[in-house]
């Protein structure tokens, strides 16, 4: 099989990368998609450096040994944490959310002198320090505030995108934001663009929102074609979300990721199933008996 | 060393535990605590049944390894789901949560005739119907209602205890149960009390509140005093919550325990650890080298 007709990997501490396998999926329908929701050790938000890095190359090396041509953290926290582990451990090209995020951000505001880059993301990505980095890597002018939003991501899963108290609470996490008046804005949580709309609103029309999954399929699409990767492939049909050309594993609670998969994309996974992942490196390394 | 003098142990999938903690605590204060919070896994709530029962059994055994002389479990999804594996697995005195909790609530309404009990906790909980059987095996007359409330959780530990937007939530969340009007509503999930102001006012005052922790403190101190375990020691100074006669043990993030802690008893542990529990079994029955 040659590497072009390899599905893309694509690992989240859950649910959240959906949006980012969304963003993929629109973007180059020619691919198709591994996809490995570590649910049983969500969030990662809330854990240390060391298991953060632990999970996220026990999640790259199940992915890697299914056979994918390239890989996509869509996980937040483990592009801020522990991208460079992962590429130590695997031959394979890697892909965080976190720099192009934050590259996109300041490519659209260019002409600026200074321009004003505001990151909301949850409160470990925000202490990480990731996102004003990659800013600051990419324009060195740029004024960066951040601001975790822990609700957002029990709001977004509740399914809470337009009441009432989830404006409330967006605008009160978001009024230090409101004043800073950012040029761009990046939601830089997976669970951020389903509160879209709320966020817009709140910050005013004018701010740009930055879907971080968005600007990774972007530059994933760049480095398929620079590689020579991308996959000829013309499917007979329409290309549909979780169609069964795709493959969705879970760590655990299948049942509850569907739900929330039908509520962030508006369809469940056609192939789904809930795996361990723990000490694939082990196994893999053992003879067989 | 007698068996009296020996602590108590204490597991929760994270940090809600500490208000049974606390309830423990302060109902015997001749009794010291040792406390695990699987911080690295948290939250149980969302897992699968085996997964549940791994980490609780991993948990416990962790705890019996450091000599106990009496076993709580805090978590309400553990004590829902792995309370048979526990016992079966260790040799100790067990008490969940849920027992105590829905007996409790039953105790409060006697003389009704066909009283009516709520009980308000997260979605898995509620699933589980482990308090609904709880509460029909102390009454087969009980009219339950079962509603999760799964915002609770990270409201509690984002601190806003009284916040309008708490408010607001509360009244959406607790709308079926304010018409229901239960004699006895059962805060099913350690982190509800930190929230208890809001849903006492919101479902009205003549409720009775039942908080698990209370309820379960409340069973201990009777089977210490049945099974002659209680410690006779007084102690020279008073005693305060987080003193260093309490130990307290995370499998991760020490840093954000100790912050939440001090958020849900205004003190932080004096005696912190972060440890690993995977695999304690396999680990003891191994030779030493």
């Amino acid at each position: 099989m040659s590497q072009n007709t390899l599905p893309i990997g694509i690992f989240d501490s859950g649910v959240g990368g959906l949006t980012v396998y969304r963003a993929l999926h629109d973007r180059l329908p020619n691919e198709h998609f591994i996809y490995l929701g570590d649910t049983a050790r969500v969030p990662y938000g809330t854990k240390s450096l060391a298991t953060v890095e632990r999970y996220a190359i026990e999640n790259s090396q199940f992915l890697a040994s299914r056979g994918i041509k390239l890989l996509v953290v869509a996980c937040n926290t483990a592009s801020a944490l522990a991208l460079p582990k992962i590429r130590e451990k695997i031959g394979l090209d890697v892909v965080g959310v976190i720099g192009p995020g934050g590259r996109k951000a300041v490519e659209l505001t260019r002409g600026k002198e200074r321009p004003k880059i505001g990151v909301i993301a949850t409160e470990a990505t925000v202490a990480s320090n990731a996102y004003y980095e990659a800013i600051r890597r990419a324009s060195d002018s740029a004024e960066v505030l951040q601001k975790g939003c822990p609700l957002f991501v029990p709001l977004a899963e509740e399914g809470w995108t337009s009441e009432p108290e989830t404006y409330s609470i967006a605008a009160k996490y978001l009024e230090a934001m409101k004043e800073f008046h950012p040029d761009a804005l990046v939601l830089g949580c997976t669970h951020y663009p389903i509160l879209r709309e709320v966020i817009q609103q709140t910050v005013g029309e004018d701010v740009k929102l930055i879907d971080s999954g968005e600007a990774t399929a972007e530059e994933v699409e760049k480095l398929l074609i620079e590689k020579g990767l991308s996959n000829p492939a013309r499917h007979a049909g329409e290309r549909h979300l979780c169609d069964d050309l795709d493959h969705f594993y879970v760590t655990d609670a299948a049942e509850r990721f569907a739900h929330v998969a039908e509520r962030f994309l508006g369809a469940k996974p056609s192939k789904l199933e809930a795996i361990e992942v723990y000490g694939v490196d082990e196994l893999r390394q053992k003879p067989e008996r």
